[in-house]
């Protein structure tokens, strides 16, 4: 799926989807203390993660609190983004809704806003009826009517739900559905999917703690929520993989592994902001229901950023 | 948590919430062959089941696919149930949101529209946070600002997240959490609430196969989606229950039994749906991605109506 | 499936299964402070029991700690308790083992040991090839071979696996597959088979919380390990709702539910046995793995059996 | 926790087990048409896999239906590989039993057998009471009183029960627990627990869909049940990352998970021993309660043995 050898930052938004690799940021959304989204903020992260190798941003993911935001929130939000985005960034926008329809018709209206791909998850609502015929209706229906490439998107963390590799083989054959983010770190679905369909099926990790295995196996790069505290060290384990670097790759692998288990896997979109807010961009707080931090996990994330130099080597 | 022998059709709209009980129907929400809400359909549908035994209407519940609807659709939906509904059938509202923010406005915004009281499920998308803690601060924070009495609503099989009894308890507390629908068919749950919770705190069943053992332990009432299709037969369990003849009631909740499961429990929110073609209300097709019925399963449902004098003895 | 008015005392052990009825111990297995079975605590128990209305025995089941036996231990254990049993008492075995053959023969070897009945959950290793096709060859030929009549087991929390229900209506029609005990709680399930089985299939209860629901929706006992604590409790239940008084069972078995939650689904194996040695019967250690109970476990099964006055009513 | 760059075959049995590597195979025991174990098929099976790569056997595993197994029947297998093993080739055995005691008794049984290390999985009936803790000791004590290395066994799949990695980190600072079979497939569990663990600790891979990844983030190897059917396969996996040969190593990894998907994964131990049939050794029938093969699943691996030159290019 990758055959590119070309280095993270070489993601250049001229490309065709076909030839996107590397590693991109899945954004964290920016509240002021009010709760209300800062734009402001949002832009400004953006500048800074413009001067990063990193291939282009995520907006509207998980990671970007999607699920609580307007829909008048959300297209502020991505076009703030696209338009603070360096050229050579590319952006993508997370559009799933639980209708069809609603997919649709957002999806269209992100396009609009800047999205050069979006990234559809399943509906989970009615998890017992999303069988694979009405998971394969579903995303052919958003494809087809889509102005924007699909990227599917697996996150059974959140949603309850795996999809099926055979379904997603076979979606892959559809011209408008370029790819997956797979959030599952479920290596054994990246090794069926990757014998059998397209090279030029883009294949992202979404579970940074498989990042260079999941290279290993053929993905072309990843979507990650760490790469918004350590987007250099994220883009390091990509560089130095391409670069035959083996060794390297192992030692900075380990290091993404403890900031994504410290920052993602425990303490989540409250634990990313924090880290943001002490390494120099804005993070701010979730939005509730997610609450903030208490103190203990403050402490362990800032204890985190203080080894920076040791952890990531 | 009951004490009251009072017959279903008599939860009359002027009675304080803390004497509600009966057998209220989930109602499914019409869409025509084009998909679009169909409000005429609606107060149809409202308009037959007056004249039934039923307590009243939960409206934009899960059965009423209130998870694709857009906020619109939603108001307008409710707004036609409630003009339709007869005096006497009280009008509760499903209003959940996955921010606290989100939730509070939509539910006032239900208040005016006519909602009598507010359904709330957990926010669930971000399942690993949702702890006791983020639960509790989002239902107290929804209850001190909805200008209607809050039910909580346990519904693990969509959400994936089970409400802890000992949360339950806690918010029983609140003077504007006025009750629970419990979807999980958790007879312990009940009985640990039950023991606990002052008897004004209303704890409706939402899974009705188990709607007697439920109020032999205690349970006010139903929230059913299977009363679309027979609310006579839920309603008359609920009455020879409390008219003290297990026999008959128990022999109605075996039938009852039997339609739940092949409407609501196999064939869900699309056999709710033909079910109520075939019995003289309007079904009409789900909204996708939920599919609508394959031959085998229409014909599993025609001979279940078929076969209804049988079945509901 | 019951039919029957007697109370819990009248189960006979001269009448056949078909007729069996009331509540039932699941017997912990007492071991002695070097981890050595005890025959004599087994003895002293049982004879204590024989002075209450239980219907008789479960030895060898989950609470006895069954998997943790040796063959020999198991036979000694049974051989002892059915040695003690009064007459009246009915004593059944639990015989699963994860092999066809050797389920086949240790029920066998249990029958000559004094064993009525064989309680047999399924062969849980290999859970994603224990499709209902295997199941139903396993049950049958169990039930082909063994000198006793066969009750299913379903106990999903420890198995990992949950009976399919028509499964279960499909063995029942086997001469020697007699009955079931559900552990899972699982109304819906009982209203399902209690429909479509013989009246002289046993569905006996495991759970507990659910007993009196179970009751009213026709099953004809409990199999219950909270019986080691407070068999009288049980006892009443079973009574109070076949004289027909359902407001005393409600009481009771609201009473039953906080014992029940505290010992069997809290404290477990260990909470059950700290009860029996407060309360007159020898408990003693579990066996490791099982850690002994610590010192908060202790002082809240000491509370509730200082309460035990107040909370049986 | 490699650094050794020796071959699958240099896995000498003079070594220390801190010097173990390469693939082992989680041997079948052969059953013959009677469902006797056959010492006969077994001793002819190892020494055709005396000729591969294969740094040694695993019996008793759960590919070696342990579960379904007598003591007796064990140990005359275990001997029986053990002596039909060549030098250079390592013999491990499966030795967990529900409880300490009985797990303690048959490692050392197995010691005195020929095992040269015991493989220790969970507990796991009393799932719920399987706590860090209760896991803790349950493994300190076996490891304290076994006679040989005890290496750790995660298999979620068929316990129901994940092994916490902070728990394997902490178990690995025991002298005699030497390493981890993880079955689980998980790339993050072996990324947090390599950072932490000594070298010489063994962490070999259960999953042979993630052979590759796990060999490029530090295992030292692998105990696969698809190495019955495809041992040279797996060992060129083992051999290009090991040469440097990326490439190569992934197009073996790529039709490996093929072989393992088919085998392990869809079809389970019927599969492996129809295909073990099919190339040569002696497959034979599984234990019942697990079913033969029907028509399908026969075709499918007669199919895929058939494509042999092609898949494992």
């Amino acid at each position: 799926m990758t055959g590119t050898k070309s280095r993270a930052a070489a993601g250049k938004a001229d490309r065709t989807i076909a030839e996107w690799n590397g590693i991109f940021v899945a954004l964290t959304t920016p509240f002021d203390d009010s709760g209300a989204l800062s734009p402001t903020r949002a832009e400004e992260n953006v500048k800074k993660y413009n001067k990063t190798a990193l291939a282009g941003y995520l907006v509207l993911g998980s990671t970007g609190e999607c699920i609580t935001l307007t829909d008048r929130e959300s297209l502020s939000m991505l076009e703030t983004a696209a338009a603070a985005a360096d050229p050579s960034k590319i952006v993508i926008a997370g559009t799933a809704r639980e209708s069809t329809a609603a997919t649709i018709e957002f999806t269209n209206a992100c396009a609009q806003a800047g999205a050069r791909a979006a990234l559809v998850r399943a509906p989970a609502y009615f998890k017992s009826k999303m069988t694979v015929e009405a998971l394969r209706r579903h995303f052919l229906e958003v494809a087809d009517k889509s102005r924007i490439p699909v990227l599917l998107y697996n996150i059974p963390r959140n949603t309850g739900l795996n999809l099926d590799p055979r379904l997603v083989i076979e979606l892959a054959s559809h011209p408008n559905i370029a790819g997956i983010k797979e959030s599952g770190g479920n290596m054994s679905m990246l090794g069926e999917i990757g014998r059998e369909v397209a090279p030029a099926f883009r294949y992202f990790l979404g579970a940074a703690s498989v990042l260079l295995p999941g290279l290993v196996m053929g993905a072309c790069g990843g979507i990650l929520a760490v790469a918004n505290a350590v987007p250099d060290l994220a883009c390091r384990v990509f560089d130095s993989f391409h670069r035959g670097d083996l060794a390297d790759a192992r030692r900075e692998q380990l290091a993404l592994i403890q900031w994504n288990r410290i920052l993602s896997e425990k303490h989540g979109v409250a634990g990313v902001k924090y880290a943001q807010d002490l390494l120099g961009y804005y993070g701010g707080p979730p939005r509730p229901p997610l609450l903030p931090l208490g103190e203990d996990a403050r402490a362990e994330i800032t204890s985190l950023v203080a080894g920076n130099g040791r952890i990531t080597g």
